[in-house]
């Protein structure tokens, strides 16, 4: 543990992201190619940003289910699109109770197809609608390159299935989800994204309308962080759900889906990480403060852990997640290091010298060194803390919307968009037609990102072929 | 909803339940052979469930982490008990991303195999122990002849694995888990349990020592509630889990494993349900008490939702789990059905006579009728709810446990044995062999359901074959 240096960032990006999830303890490999373990560490990570999305999805009405792990192959077949999409992903059941299958079975890829064969036996009526269910689980698609959290085969996720009776009211759920997705990465995991549409290229097998957050990683490249479909009734079509209107007469579900998965986790690592390890948002990391007691020998421990033991008891009442790190066969530089590997926002050093004054140092995360450290009172600790948390919660938001804004950049004309996707976002005109889009992709290997929904005034030409266009994309090259 | 009734539990016990699961909204079948859908009013009681456990598992140091869903066949073959118990119960992965495979996978039935593997990787010394790790989850084990909660191929549960430095302590965890787990039954389920050790015929495949709750359901049956296993280091040395302990010595770990599934979810509903639905207990019900206006026209309505609205928001504001049913296309005959055939533990009334009186009905389901019916103060009536709810949850283990003495007899001798598990469960001394077991199986269809943990003092003579037996079990048929 935090013995060897990582690789800096600027040395070999996907190398320090490689070894620092590992090294962090947040995920391992699995014995299962393409899989990984997540170990206790990244899953009180998972935990905390699962336990916020599932009370946000709570109080706008909607409730929890679930649905069989093994979906009938020939369920993919009913929406066209969806299984040329999916099928080249699908891990079969072939044999169960020692004997083959007549109906082989797929580990779910994604559950609109079960969901949507459930909804139709369910929906009768206008007064059954909306259903709002979300799903909490994993699913597996079949990926044999691993990169823990970013692309692994199975993977874990929240997936919203929603039926409305109107293309009105589906859209407005929609754009409700976006809206909580996007406060989530503003408010707990303190990055900045851009809430847009997907273009025809990028958009989910079967779905009308796709709709995503697209955050800025530390080497610029985009990551698609969250989703939300509207398909209009591609799949009530395809599943039979029809209801009884207010007019008495059958008409076609409009539904949408949506998910965030542990992907997001692979976010927060690229976004807040340093040189030296993790870097987490004090409102989703498992430990928010680690006390380090610091002492030459026995005198000295006694005194001062009893220091230690008040303060981690007044932080833990206070409702702060502390951790009291008395390891007696490491030194204090080891443990100094091992926190900062792990990403704990806020470290509490107590030694003799402090239990005499009264005071205890604290070193913040997000700031290296000596400008993030500070000696304080004893006398009101915890709320000192949780001042000193809520600032760099804030304060790692800001460097990356910092980060963001220097790094995109609006193209002169085509060859300085390909010179800004290099290294970064170009935001730009585009004329919506496959083939600029595809120009782009083949001459720069940036793919449309999405079609911000706040868009300027105006009209403009498309960047790539200079026809009339009439809203704007961001264009990056993407995980 | 509601309309037919059910067919009583005195008429046909297993028709009654078949139709409640799916009549009260609790879950329904899925279109994969063996599976079910749980409904997000069932879903709610097992988060309700599940909540509860997690933190009595947090209280006691246990973490969560993930591990994967598919696990190489190759490691069931690793510990020999283990693979004859499971390997015909396994749903197999033959092909993935369109190709075959060319090492074959199974959907977990549950994973101390892959668990072990990677335990043996993460733990090196004395210090890393003991490992306290619980999962989240489904398992699949195939099963075609699909009863909801109670027998379905995929199932919902946690299971704990945990690693520890010797017996005594893997012994003492595994016996801590049993009594979260009695005190669940008790505390939150309203079910009285007996805990015991199951004989080696019932023992988990691959354990040292099972143990169990056991519980009585309305039939008399038994139904096994959680178990928490002790291995020995069978799982660690097929798997290699090593440490070197405080002398400096490579050592073999000592394992356990537990677990609690979405079964419980039938013994709640098997102890406490009537001819008229459900019973849930208040501790665990998604909906503790629901509201049913009563008016007659729009002059009557405002008046009675006037107060309707008001004592919703204050029971609500109480933490009391609360919902107004103000359909306006059903009878309140109807909803009256409706909720108790869902097991709300108690209906508020407000009707005209209420609004002029400053009073309300409360129902309680536990008890039909003009019995459990009172008229009360609207004045703190937050507080004159959360007292019944309390009555309510107490009342329904009084039942239970009653119930469960009335139905436990001592035999005399062997034919009163025969007699008595005919109906009931019997309490006498075995002498642990396997061939008295299997002769009461073979006459009477009843197993030894465990040995319990508190046993009277002294000695007796086996109640099958008359030799000297030092301990007593329960004899029962089982689900």
């Amino acid at each position: 543990m935090a013995e060897e240096k990582l690789p800096t960032r600027a040395e070999d990006f996907a190398e320090w992201y490689n070894q620092l999830v590992v090294r962090s303890d947040m995920a391992d490999y699995a014995p299962v190619r393409g899989c990984m373990v997540v170990k206790p560490y990244g899953w009180a990570l998972w935990e905390n940003i699962t336990s916020w999305l599932d009370a946000e999805f709570k109080k706008t009405g909607h409730v929890n289910a679930a649905f069989p792990t093994l979906i009938p192959l020939s369920f993919f077949e009913k929406e066209k699109e969806h299984v040329e999409g999916f099928a080249p992903e699908l891990a079969v059941v072939t044999h169960g109770g020692g004997e083959e299958l007549e109906e082989k079975l797929a580990v779910r890829p994604t559950s609109e197809t079960i969901i949507g064969h459930m909804y139709a036996k369910w929906i009768k009526s206008w007064r059954d609608l909306p259903v709002l269910i979300v799903q909490w689980g994993s699913v597996l698609r079949w990926e044999l390159r691993t990169k823990l959290f970013l692309r692994t085969a199975e993977f874990y996720w929240h997936e919203g299935h929603t039926a409305h009776a109107s293309a009105e009211e589906a859209l407005e759920e929609m754009y409700r989800i976006l809206d909580i997705y996007e406060r989530f990465c503003y408010e707990e995991a303190a990055i900045p994204v851009i809430k847009g549409t997907k273009s025809e290229t990028e958009r989910f097998a079967g779905a009308h309308t796709t709709t995503s957050i697209e955050a800025m990683m530390w080497d610029k490249r985009a990551l698609q962080s969250g989703t939300s479909h509207y398909f209009s009734t591609n799949f009530s079509k395809a599943f039979d759900i029809q209801f009884l209107n207010r007019g008495n007469t059958l008409q076609y579900a409009e539904t949408t889906s949506w998910a965030i998965s542990s992907r997001i986790i692979g976010a927060i690592i690229m976004v807040h990480g340093d040189d030296q390890g993790l870097v987490l948002p004090p409102r989703l990391a498992p430990i928010q403060a680690v006390i380090v007691p610091i002492f030459r020998n026995d005198a000295e421990k006694g005194k001062v852990m009893d220091v230690a033991d008040r303060v981690f008891l007044e932080l833990k009442e206070a409702g702060i997640r502390v951790k009291m790190d008395d390891r007696d066969n490491v030194s204090s530089g080891f443990k100094f290091n091992d926190w900062e590997m792990r990403g704990v926002p806020l470290r509490v050093e107590i030694g003799p010298k402090d239990v005499e004054k009264g005071s205890v140092a604290l070193a913040r995360r997000d700031k290296p060194g000596k400008e993030g450290k500070t000696f304080v009172s004893q006398a009101d600790l915890a709320s000192t803390v949780n001042g000193l948390l809520a600032d760099v919660q804030s304060s790692l938001l800001k460097r990356a919307t910092d980060y963001f804004n220097a790094n995109v950049h609006e193209p002169k004309d085509y060859e300085d968009l390909k010179q800004i996707v290099a290294d970064g976002w170009a935001f730009a005109y585009w004329c919506e037609s496959a083939e600029c889009e595809a120009r782009v992709k083949q001459d720069t290997k940036a793919t449309t990102r999405n079609i911000p929904l706040n868009q300027p005034e105006g009209e403009g030409t498309c960047i790539v072929c200079g026809r009339p266009a009439r809203r704007k994309v961001y264009f990056a090259k993407a995980y």
